[in-house]
């Protein structure tokens, strides 16, 4: 019998080859080799400080509550004392209005991105995105129909290349992704970049005589050091769909729990949210985990202990620069984004691989000649790691 | 400003007004009227069983555990413990090869189908449902680019309307989503039926020139009484995708977890696989909720204690078929599909709720004409409706 074409698209991505899970491959390879402690995996986004105390005491407290169907169906949006919740936490940091019924819970932040994308995309729409950049964005946009277009990045400081991102912006641009604080470069945007990004789309979005939307996609929100501020986008620009997620904040990766707050400001924001709802629908969602929603909205505010984090970014980050490796000094998320000490940062990470460092090229990224040195992992590992890179780039 | 096109299919189907929801609504009205107690609803999907305790104690277990990290990311198509748990489980309930790479662990139902019709269907493709169904298939089948079509229902004994299904299958049908125990009829398709379809696809498939996939939608599987047996598809049609639920048979509903199970011996099983693969992705799944994943795979087998369904049914069925209500004898599932005793039954519906009964008109479901009545509700509510019930139909 012949072959019936299933979806190729779909099929190729389930089929390409992932840089990230192949070198998590290759660390269990050589941890069987050499012994689990002998490899030196920076590799990994899984946040390695533990959930806060408080989360687990309230799902034990959730399950244990006879008269409560802590797991039965929410509304499709979330239970409303949980878009409460939210709203609340929000208003109260933020300073701006926002509404149990401006929130939309979800299943974390690529189901914020990719119910986000739906909802607003048409057919050859364009999303722009600036690098370095998550490369699931463009996975997500082309999911909605719409063309992915990536701005080079700013290499001096992980800000952004106006001078790209004017050249990028045509009638067709949709949405800007906007991640503030980023991976892969743990760069934050400043109020003064974000004060020109907005005003720039303020005047194309006059020009091209429709909204142009920007996503924030808002993961690393609270992962920040030294005290520095990150500027919240409703405040700056309308049109914006905050797209946030718990699975840093909490160290609740796993469990697929997050948000969309469309900004009342927003154009037409009840039927933007009105779309939220269907593309939520459409693509499967139902509602976001009940047992979490609750877990969450009874602690709202609270973050995991990121002194860990802190720890680890400064010992990397010191002891890098020290030893000659290039890197802007990052003020949030838990990636250190180092130049390349050869021009092809892939060569380099395959000779690291003789010292069992495990890093990841930032090709992926959009932006070639760097490696993402990811610091959510045992600091003991870190301490270990250090005389290997020394040796790694001495020995050049 | 002008207004920019937001996507109007997906702002359509947020906005588009629920049958269901708004019955929850009225619902909610007259409490506030008359009270709780005075308000019959039969309109809900919502599990009124406990989940049960084993499923309780395996969460508060599992984040107390200070030395897993039960909270972080999961590979994308489930733990692989977890995986291959239910594989075993599946093969020792059913007597069918299935292997931890043939699971992908999913959001639950409606994410087991939005992913197993976005990794097979291409625009243009055909997917065919047998009336009375899901309402969301047709959404689901209409998001992953295909084109919906029902088969009339075999109102004798809602099984297979076989001529209507012949004349329905065209040289575009990528797929047939069968549904038993059924949601709304509660009927159970028997073994004959089974494989006087399986006869018809593997026919239809030759002259085609391609596979008809049977997705095999089983949310309900273990919600059966009087010992009656549902036959397990792909031991009767190799080219099934089996997706299921523990939403109904653990009652954990809002917790969002099930499965897809690709059989081996599905044409070209490892690139359906990694077509599933790349759908969950494009779509933004990312991992089955971790908790969750590791609490089911703890139990296998376990169901919810579906004693309270069978009491509910047989004193529902018993009284209204006494009373001179019309309706097949439900082997499964938790409702009962009830002629209406006027040939309107929105109608009909709309008389149900004078006396507070609420019940939910089976126009949506593809055949007109019907009111589902959820029994998965408290004994007491139906022991009180009952008088109700009876002077419904008195007094026409």
């Amino acid at each position: 019998m012949e072959y019936s074409s299933i979806n190729k698209i779909n099929c190729q991505l389930g089929t390409e080859r992932s840089v990230i899970r192949e070198i998590f491959e290759y660390g269990n390879m050589r941890a069987s080799q050499v012994g689990r402690e002998n490899v030196f995996d920076f590799s990994l986004g899984n946040p390695a400080v533990r959930t806060p105390k408080c989360i687990d005491d309230s799902i034990v407290r959730l399950v244990s509550d006879s008269n409560f169907n802590v797991h039965g169906y929410t509304s499709a949006q979330g239970a409303f004392e949980v878009r409460r919740s939210i709203a609340k936490s929000i208003s109260d940091r933020f300073s701006v209005n926002a509404a149990a019924d401006d929130i939309y819970v979800t299943c974390g932040a690529a189901a914020s991105l990719t119910i986000t994308l739906n909802a607003l995309c048409n057919s050859g729409d364009r999303v722009i995105a600036f690098a370095p950049y998550f490369p699931e964005y463009k996975v997500f946009s082309n999911g909605a129909g719409a063309e992915f277009e990536s701005v080079e990045a700013d290499t001096e400081k992980f800000q952004i290349n106006f001078d790209g991102f004017e050249k990028a912006l045509t009638p067709n641009t949709k949405a800007v992704i906007v991640n503030s604080p980023n991976n892969p470069s743990g760069a934050v945007l400043t109020e003064k970049t974000i004060i020109r990004m907005c005003e720039m789309l303020r005047e194309y979005s006059k020009r091209f005589k429709h909204p142009i939307y920007i996503i924030s996609d808002e993961p690393y929100r609270e992962l920040v050091y030294d005290g520095i501020d990150v500027a919240y986008i409703p405040k700056y620009y309308d049109d914006t769909i905050v797209c946030y997620s718990y699975s840093k904040s909490l160290s609740l990766a796993g469990e697929r729990i997050g948000y969309i707050f469309v900004s009342p400001k927003v154009n037409n924001a009840k039927e933007v949210y009105a779309a939220i709802c269907g593309a939520g629908r459409k693509l499967g969602f139902v509602c976001a985990p009940a047992l979490m929603q609750y877990a969450i909205s009874e602690n709202p505010g609270c973050v995991c202990d990121i002194s860990q984090y802190k720890l680890n970014r400064d010992l990397l980050y010191g002891a890098l620069t020290e030893y000659g490796y290039s890197c802007v000094h990052p003020d949030g998320a838990f990636y250190l984004f180092v130049k390349s000490p050869v021009a092809d940062a892939v060569r380099f990470c395959e000779l690291a691989k003789k010292y069992d460092l495990l890093l990841v090229p930032s090709d992926s990224f959009g932006c070639k000649g760097y490696m993402r040195v990811s610091y959510c992992v045992d600091t003991d590992m870190i301490r270990r790691a250090l005389p290997l890179f020394k040796k790694l780039i001495d020995n050049l």
